[in-house]
């Protein structure tokens, strides 16, 4: 197995080169959004293959119906990796807000620390770069990698990701590797790296009421006729009980509870539902009681209301009782949950609150699953293990509370577990002007790629 | 006290003339909402105060910032009377639906009855004209009336009174009578003639539900943060029980319970919540268990929800839980409810159901106590007598679901009760293209009238 050390002296000792080289991926302005931009998406494919040619991969630009991918391999011992970022970024408007030029990154000074600037500095030029760099640092020191390493850069991750499925499932031969490394994520907090082992799924539904065949005057026809405003409320009134638990029978089955461990490392985090919502305006947990904050975004499921119309909802009033309601609920899932289930559960609940004379409409929005790493994974606690030898605090296993597509697309098109592990702040200001990265997030980023292929290649 | 025979003879054989004097009134396009029109509603009043003159009135136009009042008065005997209509009409668009020019009137058969056609003919211009051929015929026969009677003619009641109010105001000495009669409403039936003795009242109220400082993304904070939806929905829900009451404290202070002969003779109309529902697609009634529609409608409050709106509610989807959601709410209210007491009970209800984190804000929208004459008025039993003795049914004593402001603007500003008579049909097609009036409704309507002034006279 080469050694370590080596590789990170030398990846300390080439810092500003491997600056150069991200500064030269971010002056090409591949806003894949914008069609106008669609040779420069090119053209950051391009410098990419080029580059990875040159540290000795067998890479690629492969053409699709949008943005080209990049697609590179190289050889090694023991397991096998897929490595995946994005090139292409988010439009820059409105430019005036901008510091600096977006596509002329810079290195400066800010709250007393060196920040690259630019757009993709952060999302995801500089985050994909960290493991290029690591691999370029085995390569130069060792003359080879600890284990085999594939590669896919995407060119649409900002723009809907149009060829992607098409794309891993022509390729699924070529792409399948034992698990994914993904690198568009953040740490918990600038000395916390932190892996994301679960992904909430999601059921979305939206349910209209029908009543009466047309609007009517509530004076005429209020307290006879049904109101669909009403009978949609108290279904939806139902659904949460009074400690915040889901009432929808079946809803919690496959709903695991988070090992007490875990639940003691996010405690230990030291975020409280007061630090976590007082951003917001907020101060109180609307989920289940009896659950701390993060468990319950991280790990809890949920129903929420994301939109509501019936009726008269312009200024003023009208004195109408409508001739139909309507709500947009999507259902967060976690663990073994199934999405099917989960809707068809949830019809049957609002079917059985109908009144005789009202019916429910249903249309079916999003069905996706929860992705949970299984807390006890080889892969999982290697790469743990590698982070916290870099950085100054141990690595926390996070979940997120929305969902991350790639992770998904991989798991049901590849059978392939992800690792989320990055380094961005939650202060990048991505999709923002003046985007910023961290020096210190893109070297010890290197660093502690080099160390998660080191693990990951030990036996 | 004078004779009746002769008068209902004089008008039977003056049915035809009478007709005349509608149609000069109905020739004319006195539609208030549009100002292309205002020439012809002020020679509408012109006409009205000529013909009322010509029996002997004291009449007169009076100007107001909008369309002009028409004013009369005639000496009597004994108790003293206003008389209510409006000669303005609806706009006739669109006028490629009509028959007939809804400007030049005409008589007609439909469907076996003879019918006046024409923009005005049942709202409100011949309505009004059956009084007038009333108190004609009697000064034709008699030289006097049987009473005291005045009469104010509106011009502006389809473009929402504006002048109404101030007029009233400012006149209020000269308007002051023992009762208003007012001629704008409808028949039970061909075959029934009605009274309005009860008009609910309203309360409007608008309540928006704050939860976070922005709108935040579902997968992030869902379970976390108080989604407004939710809360809404919950306290809405809350606001029936399972037979339909409502459940704000106090509702029903000042809530009467209808005599029970009443309840009855609403009962022998045959009216159930089968044929009252099923034009509109429904059939079974949402308000409180163990009462009949009729009585649902005109003798009991209620709580509806005229419209909703919170978070994304265009086409597709979108994870958000919104900052706000708002709904508006009209209270219907009967016998001696106090707008005010109703308000502020519904206030105190939400703000009781709203979590700490969650601030809820209101704005008012409409407040009128409900309109309700006393079954055993006098005045109200001799119409009832009168209309009786005209028709082949008794008359009814109904209710009306939805408030008719100028009664409400007679009791507030006048001190004076209204006796609601009409003989339009609910076929009539006010508002639409190829509006009538049945020729039996134009021709007992004076009928009717003479006959109450008759009763009225009467010691």
């Amino acid at each position: 197995m080469p050694a370590l050390a080596p590789v990170l002296d030398h990846l300390d000792a080439n810092l500003d080169s491997s600056l150069e080289r991200l500064f030269g991926l971010l002056r090409i302005k591949s806003i894949s959004t914008d069609p106008a931009y669609a040779a420069e998406c090119r053209r950051a494919a391009e410098y990419l293959v080029a580059d990875l040619k040159s540290i000795g991969f067998d890479a690629s630009l492969r053409d699709t119906p949008g943005h080209p991918m990049v697609v590179g391999h190289h050889d090694g011992e023991g397991s096998h990796v897929l490595f995946y970022g994005h090139y292409d970024v988010q439009p820059v408007d409105p430019l005036a807000l901008w510091n600096d030029d977006p596509f002329s990154p810079t290195l400066k000074d800010e709250k007393g620390e060196k920040v690259i600037t630019g757009r993709g500095s952060s999302d995801d030029k500089g985050q994909l770069m960290t493991f290029v760099e690591a691999c370029r640092a085995y390569k130069a020191v060792h003359g080879r990698l600890p284990c085999k390493v594939s590669i896919l850069f995407e060119g649409e991750e900002e723009s809907g990701s149009g060829s992607l499925i098409p794309f891993l499932k022509a390729n699924a031969a070529e792409l399948k590797a034992d698990f994914a490394l993904i690198c568009d994520t953040d740490m918990w907090d600038g000395e916390t790296p932190s892996i994301c082992v679960g992904l909430r799924g999601l059921t979305g539904e939206e349910v209209t009421i029908h009543a009466a065949n047309r609007d009517l005057h509530s004076g005429m026809y209020g307290g006879a006729a049904a109101n669909p405003i009403r009978v949609l409320a108290r279904i939806l009134a139902d659904i949460h009980d009074e400690n915040g638990r889901v009432t929808i029978p079946g809803f919690y089955d496959g709903v695991e509870e988070t090992p007490s461990q875990i639940k003691r490392a996010w405690d230990a985090l030291g975020q409280t539902a007061e630090s976590f919502l007082r951003e917001i305006g907020l101060s109180m947990p609307s989920g289940e009681k009896g659950r701390s904050v993060l468990e319950l975004v991280w790990a809890r499921p949920t129903a929420e209301f994301n939109g509501i119309t019936g009726g008269y909802t312009g200024k003023g009033f009208k004195t109408v009782i409508p001739a139909q309601a309507s709500a947009k609920i999507s259902f967060r899932l976690v663990h073994k949950q199934d999405p099917d289930k989960i809707r068809e559960a949830f019809r049957a609940f609002v079917r059985e609150r109908l009144p005789a004379d009202c019916t429910a409409e249903f249309e079916k929005h999003g069905n996706s699953p929860a992705i949970q790493l299984s807390y006890d994974s080889p892969f999982l606690n290697k790469a743990k293990d590698a982070l916290s030898d870099e950085w100054p605090k141990q690595a926390v296993m996070v979940a997120s509370g929305g969902s991350i597509p790639i992770a998904g697309d991989f798991q049901q098109l590849l059978g392939m577990e992800s690792l989320l592990v990055g380094f961005a702040h939650s202060d990048d200001r991505i999709h923002s002007p003046n985007e910023k990265y961290d020096l210190v997030s893109f070297h010890k980023g290197q660093r502690s790629w080099a160390r998660i292929l080191d693990r990951i290649a030990s036996r």
